[in-house]
């Protein structure tokens, strides 16, 4: 029941020999989502041995080209391993008049479909959902439209306690009623509450992807408990008018989110190459969230499965 | 008086961790030309020392991916960098219409101009010239069209020998006569050749860059005498057919080209992903042009001045 973010790139629009472009892949039960896809995404997955086959789709944040150039050469690659099965792009528009303009010139002949879906920017929507996982888009305030996505864990169907199967000899029907959620009456005609014949076995995690934006209260309330956030901390205080001008936000602001939201941990990333060293960031986001951390390139950040009982 | 091409990337279509994307840069008499630009040629640019702002403009071979999608994030780079001075890009068309189209999505403010000049890619053209250098397209033959590069250093000027400044007492004009190629009268009456009086200061070097394409006599003659021939190698013998279907060439038919043209070295790239090790195309190579080298990333291929005397 994996649950975890590799970071790809952690760079800001201009890049540097040690911070990419950005992109973030998701694993969620083995399922692979990608985050925005900078240039030189394909690579990055060669480097940490995610074959791009295995990807369902790409969740874009905004067009600019620092989150998006690498989309076209990874669709060409994938169409080149020979991939079969549709890709889903979920990104704002005009995106759709993008990908229709790649194909008038590039990738003519793609053997897969690649579905894309318009993403309101302003809007909190439920995007995708499967059995285990819905991705939700947050409203962020750059300087053109953009969203973040929140990857949130379904809540697990209830399992029957082995220990009540026992003590109450529950049948088949009985314990299918049990799983629906429904108290159980026995032969006797006792009933049973469900909450002593059942358990959820672990509590849904949550990641969410805040770049690019300015601080937002509102996405903080959005991504409330999320166990990992990563949110850009494009800059240090002391560029705090830069920031807000460009549509950024300093490693402060970042932190401010993350303890407003009472998340887990704060990955911040998507810096300007003005920094070399991130002491000044790091040290400015603990001050306000004390569990702060610089994301690393090719970095593996777990969410460990929160198992609740027995 | 420079006159060397960096080699970027190696790579065919799919990239690998080794091998990235076609894009070379010529450095000649200190002014920079790039050669393709598949993606992630601005990392590599860093990678070498190569400021993009010190580039004039970019060569482009034909509109498959792998040869240009690393254009876009570098002109969106270089307009964060500042750069005001144009940038010519050289294409087969429509590319002049992929540009249109990068600017409705994409680089919406970009402070420098993009000059877009299409390449007629059956046409052996003059492109670009400056007092050192032009620059000549190669007909190609590809499975769509494509062009090479040929780049030659001009004939340089004349100069005068300082021995027969002396013996002659030669005055200014007549030393600006000599320099045009005349022979000159001495105030007794004699005429001095102008061949006693003058040398030229080096031979003209030549490159040639021709990527994606299939053996072809005419380019081979195109070439005559080319210092340094880079010739795509995509397939092994055993892949012949495969070559020959999609367009490209065998490393023993690279090296055909290369002999034909009687060039002083040959360097082979463009691979496909399935070599891991190079010693069969070397050797098949060899055995048709010994001087065969396989071109490496970020290594500098220098042709030295050939000074011809004093």
């Amino acid at each position: 029941m994996t649950f975890k973010a590799i970071v790809l790139g952690t760079g800001s629009a201009k890049p540097t020999l040690y911070r990419h472009h950005a992109a973030h892949v998701l694993n969620v039960h083995e399922q692979f989502y990608l985050v925005d896809c900078g240039e030189g995404t394909q690579l990055r997955l060669l480097e940490c041995g995610i074959n791009p086959l295995r990807l369902n789709g790409a969740f874009i944040s905004h067009l600019h080209g620092d989150h998006v150039y690498g989309l076209f050469p990874l669709l060409s690659t994938m169409g080149l391993m020979g991939r079969k099965t549709p890709f889903a792009v979920y990104a704002p528009a005009p995106f759709g008049e993008v990908i229709g303009w790649h194909y008038r010139y590039f990738d003519t002949n793609l053997p897969f479909e690649v579905v894309y879906h318009e993403v309101d920017t302003r809007k909190h929507a439920l995007l995708y959902e499967n059995s285990v996982l819905e991705v939700w888009s947050l409203p962020l305030r750059h300087r053109m439209p953009a969203a973040g996505y929140l990857f949130r864990e379904k809540v697990p169907p209830l399992n029957v306690r082995k220990e009540a199967i026992d003590r109450y000899r529950l049948g088949i029907a009985q314990i299918t009623a049990a799983k629906r959620g429904e108290d159980v009456v026995l032969e006797e005609g006792t009933v049973v509450p469900n909450g002593e014949l059942t358990y959820r076995p672990y509590e849904p995690r949550a990641y969410a992807y805040c770049s690019d934006t300015l601080y937002s209260a509102k996405v903080a309330r959005l991504v409330q408990g999320v166990d990992l956030l990563y949110h850009e901390a494009t800059f240090a205080t002391a560029e705090k008018a830069m920031a807000r001008e460009t549509g950024h936000s300093t490693a402060a602001q970042a932190a401010k989110c993350a303890a407003q939201a009472g998340a887990g941990r704060l990955l911040i990333g998507h810096f300007s190459s003005r920094y070399k060293e991130m002491d000044v960031l790091l040290e400015e986001a603990r001050a306000v969230f004390p569990a702060t951390e610089i994301a690393q390139e090719l970095a593996v950040y777990d969410i460990p499965v929160k198992r609740t009982e027995p």
